[in-house]
Order: C-alpha cells, then sequence, then structure tokens
C-alpha cells in the first residue's frame, strides 16, 4: 500500500531498481496542462547519477515515455502515465545482497514485511524510484508554473559546511551554476572540497536541502490533519535518506519567546502582508500568501567502500562488502526530488482549495 | 476537508472551542478493545489547561462521552464517537477578535480560505480541539497495550535549556512527577524557573516533545510515501504549533559519515537487532524492532499578555491587546497530544500490515 | 471501516439503535450553506417510524442537535456534527436476539465478523442509523437547492402493484399527499390497501423506490470507477433492504437495440440536448444535462409477527418469535433516505468537479 | 480521479483506445500471489474483440508486459504495473467524431467536462480500457484461487432471450464451449441466432450477465456504506454500457412478502447455514458463507452501422454515419470484465477484513 500521494493530484509511482521499468501514474490530472517535453527531461536530468565528478558514476539515461493521458501537447484529465525503461537489467553478480543484509539498509525490514524481496540494487527501496517521483513533479511544476508558482530548491549544509545567509539573501539563479547546487558561491566550493574527500574515503557525508516556495495564493491547506506544512512534512520525509523537516523558524523556534516570534500584520495596498516571517508562509496551516519556507535534512547513504559487520537471513555473522555504486553525497541530487514533491504538494492543495466554498 | 486522520483506524475530530461539543469519530475500530474509562478521562486531564502554576489557569473538564461502537466494556467493531461538550460557550466579549487578525493567530488565513469564521476562542483553530485527538489517542494506547507496545512522551527542551541525556538513559515513571513533564529532575526545575519567568513577562516559549516507542514488531509502515516516519512526522506537524520534526539521528545526521551513521546488525537469540541505533527503530521507512524515537519542536505560542501592532478585516492598522487565555508553555501540556498521535499512527499501522502478504 | 461516504463532502455516521446517540460529521462541508433547521427536522420526520397506519407505531422523535461547524446560521467550512440523542435506550428484553439468530437480519454475520455485536433493536444493522444519513443529507439538499438541482423521490410500487407512468408523467407536489408516497394518487390507494391487508397477516412486502434528479449540470461524475451511476448505484445499494438498483432504460434496456436505444442529440438556443433520454442522463458515466432518473428494490424487511425456524450461536435449532417493532412496508419511509444519498452523491460530485480543469 | 478502484488491493488504470498504451498498478498488491502469465494472457484473450463470427472483427492482440512487481513468479508486495501496448495506432480518419456528438456515446460529456477529448476511437471512454481491468482481475482471480474462492460469470439474456434456469442448476464448465458463453446450451442456440441476426441488420442488443461467487468465508464486506453487495454494485456499473444491478433475489424480490424471502438458518456439522438464498449470500452487507450471485443488464452499444442525426461541436445539425467498429452484443465479451470486478472487489474484502478484530 501507499505507493500514492495526494488526494486529488494523486500519483501512484510503481518499479524496481532492476525491474523492466520504473513509472508514474498521475489520477487526478487536471485537463489543460501544457506539457514541455524538454523541461521534463531535464527534471530527470538533474536527479540522475553520473551528473559530476561528486556522484557516482553509474548511467541511468533516465528517458521517459508518456502512455496516456495527452493529446495534442496538452493533458486531457485521464490519467497521465510515464514509463522510465531500465537499461540496466542485466543479470549482474546480487550474490552479495541476496541473502545478507546490507547495515542501514531497508533489506532486513522488506525481506521480514514482505517474506519476500527483489534483492537486485534493492529493489524497491532504491532511490532510483525518486525518478518517477520528479517525472511527476515536473508536470506539477509546469502547471504551477501557468499559475505564477515557483518552486526553488538549494544545497545549504553539506555535512558541517552551511551557508549562513537566509532565503531572502539568496540567488536561486546560481543554484545550477555548480554542482553541489548551492547558491551561495563561496560555501559551495568548500561543501565540493569535503565531499571530494569524503568520497576518496570510499565514505558518505549527509546534508541538508533547503527549499522556497513563491507565489502562492492565501488559503491553501487543510486543518486540521493536512496542515500544509503536515503534508509537506510527510512528503519531505517519504524521501529516501531523510531523517528531518522543519519549516519557518523549525528547531530555533523552540528557543523564542512568543514576542519575537509573533509575525505582525501591515497592510500594503490593500493586501495584507507580515513584517516578518519566522510562521514560514504558513499560519494555521494555512498559506498567507509569504514566502514558504523549510529545511530537509538527509542522513549519509548507507552504502560506503568498506567492509561492514552484518548478519545474513539465516542470522548468521557476514560481513557485507562495499560493493555497489558509491554516492559520497546525494544531497545535491536530492534537490529536485524535493522540489517534484513540493510542487506535487501544493498543486494538490491548489486544486483542493477550490472546493472550500459552496 | 481533512479533519480525518489514518488510514484503517480512521479518526475526524469536529468541534470548535466555543462552540457546542468537541469530538470525534474513530470509524475503522477493530473489535475487542477493553475500554478503561479512567485511563481515558486521565489522559484528556493531562492535557487540559490549569494543571498547574506554569499553564493557563482557565477551567476545561473535558468530561468525555461515549456515544457509540461500545458494548458491555468493548469496542464491537463499529464506530466509536466520543464528545466533550463545552461548558464555556457564554457569549463572552470577542469584539476584539472579531474584526482583527491576532498577529500569528489563524484569524486571517482562515478568513480568506473560507470568507466566514467563528471567532470566538480561535474556533476550529484553537488548540482546544486537541482534545478530541486525545480521547481517540487514548483509545489507540489502550489497543496498543493489549499488544504490548509502549509510548513515552516527555519534555526534552523548554527555550534552550535541555537534557543531555538520550532517551536510553531516562527513567520515564519519572516523567509525570514533575509539572513539566521533564524526567531528567534536575533539567526540569531550571525549566520550571525559567516558563515561571515568562510568564510574569506576559510572555510565552517554545520547547521540543521527545518521543519513543518501544515494543513495536519488525515490520510496520509503508514504503513508499507512508513510511512510517513520514506518517509519523505529519501526525506530529499537525499539532498546533509545531515547527519541526525530526527522528533518529534527526538533523545532527546530517553532519555524520555513513561510517560512523550505519547501524551494525547483530543477532541475539534468533533475533536480529542493531548494534546502534542512529537509524531511530526504522529502515526504508519499516519499523526493524529497535526504539523508535523522534523529536518535536514547538514554537512559543502566539497569544501573549501585550499590546501588538496588527491590521483588521479592512485592512486597517489597528492594536490587538493582551486578552485571553494566556499559557506561557504549552509544550508540557503537548505530551499527551504527541503520545496520542504516536497512538494512532503505530496502531493504524498495525493493523494494516497485516493485508501484506496473501 | 467504511461508515464514510463521499469523497469530497465526505460523512462518516455512527451510533447503535440502542446506544446513546446516533449521529454523522460531514468532513469536507464547503462554507457558505444556510442552515434551515425546520427543513432538517422535517426530512428527519419524512423517514422516521410512526408517521402512519401503514408503518411500524413505534415513536422515534429523532431530534437532532448541530454539535460544530455552523456559526451565525451558516456553514463554516469545518466538519459539521449532527448528533441524535436516542431516547429509547431502556433496558428492554432482547434475550430473544442476544443468542438467536434472527432469519435474514444481520445477527449472524455481524457475530462472526466481529466476535461481537451489540443485540439490542439490532446494534448497528438497524435502519435507525439512516436517520443519520438523512440528517447529512439534509443538508446536501440545503446546498443543492442554493446551486438549483431538485431530487424528487417516489414510491413507484409495492409488492407487485406498480405506477404504469414514467417520471416525466408524473407531478411530485402530490408525492407527500398519500402516506405510501406515490404521486399517481389511484395507484397509491391500491398499494395502502395491499400494505394494510399485508399488515393484518403480520408480514411485510418490499418495493421500488424512483428517484428523479432536475438541474444537474453537464460534466458531474467521474470515468473510470466513479461513474456518476456507479456511485449512485452504491449509495443506493448501501441502504438497508435495497436488492437491486437500475438507471436509465435499466434491465428493460437489455432487451432493446441500438437503433431504438441511442439517444440522438438535438441543440436548442445554443445547448446540446437529446430528443430521449434512455441513457438516463448520464454518458460515459457523466451528466449530460437532462433528467437522471433511476429505480431501487427493497425486499420484505425481514421482522415478522411470525414464529420462524433458526439456530443460536450456539448452532442449535431454536424457534425465533415475531417480537420487536412491525414495519409492513418500509419502502413509503425509504423514499427520504433514497433522496438523501442522491443529494450526497450529486453534492459530492458537484465539488468535485471544480478540480477537472486546471 | 476516480480511475482507481479497491481501498487495500488497489488498482487504477490508464491509457486511451488509440494512444500509445493501456494499462493497470495495482497499490497494495499483497506479497506471495504466483503469476501464472499464461492464465493472464488467456483472460485477456476472453475480453479482446474478434474472437467469434458474432463479434465485432478488430483484431486487438492485446499481449500484457509485467513491468515491476514480481520477483521470482511470485508478487512481492510492492507495485505491479502491467502494460498493453497499442499497435493500431496509425492515424486514421477520424475526422467524422473530431467534431462531431455520436449519440449515446461520451463525446459530448467529455468535451464538456475537460474542454478537451482525444476522440480517436472513443479515447478513454473506449471499451478498450477495460482490458486493464481484466488483466489486474487476473491477479485477484490468482489470489482468489490460491484462497479457494471461484467466481463463474456467464451470460444470462441476449435481448429477450434468457434461460430459465437459475444459477444452482446450471454446468459451469460448459460456459466457453460457446461463442456466448451461456451454459445453457439450448438457450445459447438461440442467443447465437438472434445476434447473428442483429449482425446482419447493422444494429446491436443487450444482454445480462450473471455471476456466482463460491466459497467465500463468512465475514466479507464492511457496513454501512461498503456493504458487499455495494461495491459489487458500483464495480457492476462501473463497467462500459450497464444499466442495473442486481443480487439475491433482486427486483423481483420487492414483489415479494417476507414470509417467503426470509432465509431460515441451519446448522450442518457445525456450520450455520441457511434453507434458501435469497439473500444472495449477504447479509446487514457481510458475506453469509452461501453462493453470492447477481445480475448485470447491459444496454445495446451505441455504435451502430446506420446514419443518425446529431449535433457537431458548435452545435450544428449533422448527420452521423455508421462507421467503426461494429459489435452487435458485447455481452459475451463482458463477462470477463464483470468476473474480473467481481474477483477485484472480493479479494480486497478479503485482505480489509483481516482488520477488523484486535
Amino acid at each position: 500500500m501507499s505507493n500514492s500521494f495526494g488526494s486529488v493530484f494523486k500519483i501512484t509511482t510503481f518499479g524496481e531498481s532492476h525491474g523492466r521499468a520504473l513509472g508514474v501514474t498521475i489520477d487526478g490530472c487536471p485537463a489543460g496542462i501544457t506539457l514541455d517535453m524538454d523541461f521534463i527531461q531535464d527534471e530527470l536530468a538533474r536527479r540522475k547519477p553520473g551528473q559530476s565528478k561528486i556522484t557516482t558514476q553509474r548511467k541511468e539515461p533516465d528517458s521517459f515515455e508518456i502512455l496516456s493521458g495527452v493529446f495534442e501537447g496538452k493533458t486531457t484529465g485521464t490519467p497521465l502515465a510515464m514509463v522510465i525503461f531500465n537499461t540496466d537489467q542485466k543479470s549482474k553478480d546480487y550474490s552479495h545482497i541476496a541473502d545478507s543484509y546490507r547495515p542501514s539498509h531497508a533489506d532486513f525490514t522488506y525481506q521480514e514485511k514482505y517474506g519476500i524481496r527483489d534483492y537486485r540494487g534493492g529493489g524497491r527501496s532504491s532511490a532510483r524510484e525518486t525518478a518517477a517521483r520528479v517525472a511527476a513533479g515536473a508536470v506539477a511544476k509546469l502547471a504551477l508554473r501557468q499559475l505564477g508558482i515557483q518552486i526553488h530548491g538549494y544545497v545549504s549544509q553539506a555535512g558541517d559546511i552551511k551557508t549562513s545567509k537566509s532565503h531572502t539573501e539568496l540567488d536561486f539563479s546560481l543554484t545550477e551554476s555548480n554542482i553541489v547546487r548551492c547558491p551561495d558561491l563561496e560555501v559551495a566550493d568548500d561543501m565540493i572540497s569535503l565531499i571530494d574527500s569524503v568520497r576518496k574515503d570510499g565514505d558518505t557525508i549527509g546534508g541538508v536541502v533547503s527549499c522556497v516556495i513563491k507565489g502562492t495564493p492565501v488559503g491553501l491547506g487543510e486543518p486540521v490533519f493536512d496542515k500544509l506544512h503536515a503534508r509537506l512534512g510527510a512528503a519531505m520525509l517519504g524521501i529516501n535518506a531523510v531523517k528531518g523537516f522543519e519549516y519557518g523558524s523549525g528547531f530555533e523556534g523552540a528557543k523564542m519567546r512568543g514576542s519575537q516570534h509573533n509575525d505582525l500584520f501591515d497592510s500594503k495596498d490593500g493586501k495584507v502582508t507580515t513584517r516578518t516571517n519566522l510562521s514560514g508562509g504558513i499560519q494555521g496551516g494555512i498559506s498567507n500568501g509569504e514566502d514558504i519556507y523549510f529545511n530537509v535534512a538527509f542522513k549519509p547513504v548507507a552504502t560506503i567502500m568498506r567492509d561492514q559487520d552484518s548478519v545474513d537471513v539465516h542470522g548468521e555473522a557476514v560481513t557485507v562488502s562495499g560493493k555497489g555504486r558509491h554516492d559520497p553525497c546525494v544531497v545535491p541530487r536530492a534537490v529536485p526530488i524535493v522540489e517534484a514533491m513540493a510542487a506535487l504538494t501544493i498543486l494538490d492543495f491548489y486544486l483542493l482549495q477550490r472546493t472550500t466554498k459552496l
């Protein structure tokens, strides 16, 4: 269950890392989105491995194909299905995974939950599944663009190196100018050096993706349980390797006093605004028209180029060796995934909002 | 929409702060839970205002009544409905809220979203709604107790005062021994002093609730989007005033290397365990049998005893004065809410898990 | 599970026949419905037993109370909860049901499914639950009235007596003029005589409720699985004692040829219409603007005033005697239930329709 | 929206008649179903056009491909995706449909609902979409077979020719022995003659598919709104051209008296049974262990080989000529679709049932 996301714009992803194909269906895709195929392909390219010296060199071409739901370049309101065929299905040697549980991977929990697992490349638990999310997210982004809403993700922290600039001080046109996707260029250089050294160690490192959503109208988000930030949080926590989510003042807000934290209202040209934005653009779970911003913490990925103690499916002690793809820091590649999940969340609330008043 | 939570054990809450009643229905409540009415009442008492000198003195008796779904002390599998009648409905003077937007409250966003709002006491956006969640959560806790699963919430931080002890070093039998619900007793005293001084200032302060779930079997949680921690996160972020959620290594994990972070597997008496638990008891979104633990950050509540600049519904500048209930730190009272939402999440996944294998 | 109905305007009913109360919550109730309390009470009165000589004489006052979701006479967009307290809870003698399975009731299946059942008055399986649907349906009807959509239910058949007039030949202002709710007055008299004679026999009789929906805009209903008639059918089949549903040409349509059955399109004043309406106002699962009409078949209710062979919970043969309320023909009382479920279905699709185009 | 069916075993179909491909995803597919590929292909063959002289001669090879969710011949618990590529995509001449509304087709309602439609071959509203349901239903059937549950569909009526035998008098091993799929062989011959004469007229004819489900355990189905027959009904009414659904005594039951209709309980070898089965195997919405049986009425399909009056998208009068595929009676080909939807419904309730008791 629960390979689906969204309540109106509802996606379902499918596919294993080394199966026949990955893909996604969008049920509830509104009619009238103009599809820019190059844009979708570019988004997939931003996620795929092998983009730069600091990522894994495994190649995933990730060409997508649309199977349904589009006619003469526009969505028709019927389900849009997209497929990415795997070209990398050959029978590799997976004997080291077939019977052993890799530390901090999902091998053990899948085996226990289902009694069976496709161990090739991690199967369904592989981050390769996120390609399907990026494809669906690209469609959502195109819809949001038509609605005047923009989403800007970037790497704000790699290991213990972080930018000290807030999102209002950054120039997002610089995000894609460097391989670590940090618009604070000096910090970007330090991040790249760190990741490169981690790579040489055969190790991995975590980081933080920050994201800002601009142009959201007032009124998106549903009290009580589906507060805008609650579903954004779930969307982010559903991404592989994510360990934390905070929005607005976040964990820092826990230290503050109400007199500091309250965002006083102003009125400008008949529009209600706030002087500060510690609320993160969301009040009572509903967007207030200010910038929505949040942070997503990623742990270091589990695949390292070292031998590790573990157990096999029979409970016997084994050594798991450092085979497989090595990606020293997935955080730059996670930026389009964070953006995709944000786009899916916002578009869903945008459509749902129309049912609020008789 | 979206006053519902859960996929199998599905609750829907209703009610406004100063309306006729609050309540909750549980659709999908399994037959065979033995209801301990005193326990449910005690849980409501843990949440209600006016418990101690550091909380608001407004009285909410919060007596609940079960309307359906129980027969001879046991749940029957039909919807269980619980109601808490409001005794505090008299027409107070709400003119200061009727037309004005209180800073960092949901007045503005509700008005814009719905075109109408019940402004009395904050209406639906009042934290009073969480009483309904605690009532439903108490039922879930009773079910989990029958299943051998325990949930322990506690205050780990108030303002900038925090315990340095990890959850494995704490004695949870001490949590209820002090009014701030911190089992680290020395730190508890400091927290109480801080909150008391904030109270005297007419101000408010945030904090962090930590929570540990013990006894969870392997296999709860659903990849891809409904990872156990993704739904736990959504559950927590749906609580009023929450700004962040992290589990296992959390935001600290972003600084770590894979070689430090990986939890090596061991086998003990035929049971697979991990040597460390930076994963927070969850791998690939599925419980691995270790302790599940997480932190929830609360901002300071917005109602302070001071005058603040704001605007009214016509966009005119106004001063909002510090009336209403003053609760300098809601974090101790949030502990049972966090526990309730955790219980609802875990029970839901427990039941769902049974559909995984043919 | 599944005491809920609707995808946007989502109701959940609760309550047992002889428990504390029955009720319903509406999550997704749009803001801006003006509530006419007298109308809601009148709808409940149309459903309640004891209305005339041909129905059971048991009294159910069915006064409702709104607990939430309304402010100054209008819905606010937050969940609307309604409760009907049972006044009839005294400990009657239910020993004849406690251990025995009444033929064609739900006693056996509930006991097997849940391992426990509230046997008093049939508990949750009692048709008394439909009062909650009528209450919610009355709110939906008020919303539809604001939108210009009307729903007309009536009894078209009782036993083997049926009207030969089609819905276009009937004057619906006559429906409530007689106790059997048949607008064909001559046939109504025959139906009343039949039911009265069945009553004297201590027996029961089935019948058919027909329903017409006028004023529906083009475009309601969702292909593929949620065709307008599929969800209408599910709504009707969910009513106690219903055995069949047909719309448009229905089962007669199975005998026809395409050349007879096709509804040719016309254009009148810029509006596309059809010359005939064997489609029943729905094409491809989507409303086409013509009258929507359908029939709902009710079996005779199972409670008869006679001794019947059965078995008890231990599998021993017993005689179940004809105690309890005797309602010789529930079909007239089912009219407001059919209308309520139709209203809930149409309003839900009306709101959902707004999400169809970007 | 709503191209999905099921609550636990949840399918989503996609694809247009003349698009790139049709397909289906199954989210919530339990691990451990052994997939028999030949069986799935055979089920698709039973649905496809061109099987015999009485169906359309258009060829749809309908070879399917599984993209995910299977490992070493068994389902893994992850989403199973199946695709059927269209080989028939060439640019035919669709100018007669592009601008005109075919009578009793979905051209007009789709155009109005979405503002755009893929008119080629009817696009999404084409019955070709049901191939995806049959593929998913075949997987469900394989699961049910492992659970000892069998589903038998057959044609009981074509036009006004119907079998007089009840389902208990028929030998279902004969169903596939004739091209009209009627196990009453004498009646089958008459049906074939009728359909052949309709075909020669360039006309179409409706009919009824009956279905029996054997081996269902007691306890499937959910009160109140998701009664087993309510969801079965919705499943059937969602099939193209269906106008009615009845189960057990059905519309005939409306004429009966309670004393005739009640199914008296017996006990045999510790198992509770009923002497008669007018309930159709379902009481209070829950299976009682007896045979479940129901009828599904199909109207004649709208495509006939004659000229018909209609209007175009501009509201101008046009003549729509009888082009396109001619299928004089789809009812025999609907048998596997009815069975597929029944299998999907039963399996879903089977899994859901496991969550009923703590």
